[in-house]
């Protein structure tokens, strides 16, 4: 399967940052300039759906099946936590658009690190039913 | 980016399904033997994200930036849309668990074609603010 990224994530939070659904952090999505026409019915305001890589991952193993979360104490299986150590280390998070800028998209609810590389947006469609 | 998938979308759907958010139709993920572990935690009745690959895709070239959806009559850039030719072609939907048995996740709302390879199971939160 041949994927590469479209962009990486350049933020100044240094911290781990906490899951997406909760975090207030901010930071820049830093798209290839040849994508760049792709974004223009991106809106500031607007929620998309940001593919990404976890590029610090070690490689999983079987003992990564079930893991226990931080903040949690259970023994969970990996397909129902966040953990970014997972057969595919693929993450998807949910950001707030707050303003695109040329080749740019400032978002914020970030729960990515400085240099994440990421695979696609999409717009987040809320489910009907 | 090494990427494999954990198992494979089963379906009878044999007409191209409408995007996850209105779809009523029903399959089964089948997960590799060896990730069964990592199912234990899904239930049914909950919603969660599947990750996967558009494996029928044609290959992106410049003139995908821009695309008219099916259903509507506007040129929007590829990041705006669901469409599958994508520089990469990741899909992410959000289905409903019906049953999980053994190695099988069931699911309703489904948008995949039988065959499609899933990269990742994961559990949708809902965005807190």
């Amino acid at each position: 399967m041949d994927i590469s990224p479209i962009g990486f994530v350049k933020t100044d939070v240094r911290d781990i940052p906490r899951h997406w659904s909760i975090s207030d952090k901010e930071g820049v999505i830093v798209i290839e300039e040849k994508y760049k026409p792709g974004l223009k019915d991106i809106k500031a305001g607007q929620n998309i759906v940001v593919i990404f890589y976890f590029h610090k991952s070690p490689p999983f193993t079987e003992e990564h099946l079930i893991q226990v979360p931080p903040h949690r104490q259970e023994k969970l299986g990996v397909f129902s936590i966040c953990s970014p150590v997972r057969p595919n280390p693929i993450g998807m998070s949910i950001l707030e658009v707050t303003k695109v800028a040329g080749n740019t998209v400032h978002v914020k609810g970030l729960d990515m690190i400085d240099g994440t590389p990421v695979l696609d947006i999409k717009p987040f469609i809320e489910k009907k039913h």
